[in-house]
């Protein structure tokens, strides 16, 4: 059973996504990953959207590009926590992503992630589906151990 | 029969659109005014721009503010033009909102005009339905005349 | 003849200007190109703006960077609907571009799609050509629908 | 006990932290409310944060302006999933609090939400302790249909 | 005979120039006022722009807001130096208008001076114009003394 | 003998540089202030950066607005420590005099503080100066625990 | 007898001026070129400034990056016309050097021409030159037809 | 005994610090580099600083990227005086580290210098180790007599 959605609006997003994905397996989190566009295949988006906590999904991650809309699209159809990852894309280094997917309305959070933050949605999203999942409680734990541990290496190691 | 469908994302924006109605009523073109939101009410948004062609409509103006999507979903469920007007609000002087309507990907655009630039989105919308239309073709003449009447005029009598 | 004019401030903006000439020739919607610049050649940007619709086009599409004139120029010499592609030039991203193209004062709109969205603007144009084109109408229906069925398709086969 | 810790940056923060406050109690979500400093009181602000999880706390909500590290240091310390609120402040208009909260590293990352966005920060922490609470799902349904109640009511009175 | 030809693109923006008419004043150079739209009433500033040199005009100086296209439209048609003024208008602080009239492209250069900056534009006028005037030159070194001795005065009073 | 010289651009900064002033008098550093200007008065601005060193001076504070020169043209004039506070002004909510204050060039740094950040212009001069004076740097670890406190009391009394 | 001061911040800025130099040689106008710095060498760059008009010069051009003084403080030392060139650096895009010119204070202008518009400074600086100047001036009036004459032709060939 | 704290938020920032060392040793001043990270850990960060003062060290420099707290974090830690340096990295060009870096809340302040200036922040360490240093101060005067003196020579060669 999948735990966590993963919808990107364009195919051309997946290589950027691929730490999201590697981070999942890392902490054994079931995923799916869809394709569906808040432009283009706007039923797609919803009925995903809708269908998902039904499914067993716990969070959706949505990650998008210049206006970059998924992310409240998505939002809009299911009391789901969203993640939205900003995409940067050819022009305005990601500003625009950012701005569309952060300054959301009352009524309709997206919790916002940094630009390219794929691996971080990963983090946010097991952080959230620990709360009832001590294991995945322990495997956060560890990797943040881990996370402290590399910074302490490099400490070790470091010259200029 | 309505030929412009005016849609916002919230009332609250309603004072800021009275120039758009205005200017509407001055080329005597109908309008019907709505309030939908891309996150609160997704499926109204969808199904007044789904329905708009067959109502009659040419060209939908569809203003919100902040992470604006109104737009762009509207634009995402009919091939009629859209207007969008990036709305001011309380804190980056419209930047979000003018990025969220502006930069949409290919294959779905969005007309986009200035930030609270309500009068311009009805000249524009009245722009379009002139193609067919000499009556109202004839009114804008009439109407760039009478602007370029009043900066004449402002310019006989400016003085520092 | 002709329904769309399109006019780019500089012969370097041609190549980022294909994909707007491929769809609308996908469209089968005639068009003529043209070199005009705000600053070098006023009188003649002028004159393709004056005598446009006399000459059976319905829609400008005007493509310029840096500080963008052009589009807004040609908006004050017509009252066809005037979409602007704000350009990429080597600096700020394009964020002049689009500032300049989008910030009209009232009373004389330019329709703007996204920096570099040249076959967004195609788009636009086509959707407003539309409205007395029932065949344009299905075109236009039919991209859509391909549109969808692309995303259709990279959903079916994605993986991360 | 408590299901959500809300720390502000700044005892001035309280007055827009408000609407927060208001949405959790509305959710019938216990809270507590803490002033904790990044730069003046590091260690309270570590220990608030290290101490949340075995403290029942499912989500913690951290709000600051300017150069906001509040957010960022809090998930330095838990693998709790960290809400973080740019606040406005007197220059910048909160792009600095929003870039100081959303851009975070690999590894650690805060769930950001709009500049001065305390009701949505509520509402997120909600969705997020939804997962193991159908009461609380509930709730989030029934929010979600009072606000497409009050833009559908809006939709039937409005006029321009 | 006017040496100074100011041009604003509306009438609006007169309260904001009036520093720049009283400081042609101080410096005794004859000025004239005149309001003409690069959108409204192109011709106009066309005309005046061709005109300008034949009537003894050394100096244009061109202030408009939003996408503040007069200044760049006035240079199309001139060989004498242009001065622009980037207005403050109700958003985006003026960027747009800086932008606007800066970034020209090459072959056509906008003297841009700050946002607002009504006076420090008569005064460069005054520097251009008094390369071939003695006189002026002497008001000009008379009045960077007084500027310095107003700080020197302000310097010995100052108190925190 | 003065340990700290305040200059600042223009007397209307003085009113925004008061917490300056109070901050040095609470750590009793003796301080003068003056007025001085890149563009005004640019040899007075020189000599009191030359001078600064043989008569005591340990910090120059220099603040200034928009395309804010005094304190890196200071810098050029002196190998002391140089802080700059940026100053707010009417446009562009103090990101011209940001950028112009701290993106010195390599060679000749200004230590800058936040935009209207005159207190902590005092408080990073007192540090510095606590570097060969214990009874100062008593006294910063008395501000800081004054500091902790009032967060500390701030957050014993919060309530939203 | 040189007619125009070239100045650069640093000599890493000269590929990026010798549009300026080729432009001033094709209107054959005498140029002398240095280097000089607001923070480096400021004496020499106040004395150039304050020399040039008696050794003939009529226009300073000074370019510069990053916190871009140096045509500021050029402008501080002479009441001759100063053309300030904001030279794009490695980060910000040029944002930085373009706000450091062109916000200058009232009392001391500097003509800012566009980020990197190193051959519009030349083009201003002759513009500045033809007022006392009728050959200067018919030398612009065939360059301003070389431009037309130059987009004419590119129009007459475009394809897309 | 080390007088300058240099740590960094990353290994990977190492790169864009060389320039530090290289200014520190060429001042002789001794130096520690360590690797510490304000969220990964912040123990290690928080105690670097706190032991700084007794280990000898008068400055320490820190640099991070992104949502750069790592300098704020150690400021609030220390009462020496700390410079921070904003990294430029994948997105925003550094706007977002250096806004994250600069805007400290009153109390806490950060002498900030300019986007990957690692030269600058060592030279600025060296300004305020020289107060109670003669020998260093007579090497920051060598130095500064030597960038001039490169800048004078490059006058001496430059031609365009």
């Amino acid at each position: 059973m999948k735990r966590v959605l993963v919808v990107m609006g364009s195919a051309s997003d997946a290589e950027a996504l691929k730490p999201c994905a590697r981070q999942l397996e890392q902490f054994r989190i079931p995923y799916e990953v869809r394709v569906a566009s808040a432009h283009r295949t706007p039923e797609a988006a919803a009925r995903l959207a809708e269908e998902a906590r039904a499914d067993g999904v716990g969070v959706i991650i949505a990650a998008a590009g210049k206006a970059a809309h998924l992310a409240g699209v998505i939002a809009g159809h299911t009391t789901l926590p969203v993640i939205g990852i900003p995409m940067k894309s050819s022009t305005l280094d990601g500003l625009d992503s950012l701005l569309s997917t952060v300054q959301m309305p009352s009524g309709v959070p997206v919790a916002t992630v940094a630009i390219d933050g794929a691996q971080n949605a990963a983090i946010l999203a097991a952080q959230i589906l620990s709360l009832g999942d001590a294991e995945l409680e322990a495997k956060l734990d560890e990797f943040k151990k881990s996370l402290a541990a590399k910074t302490t290496e490099a400490d070790a190691k470091i010259e200029l």
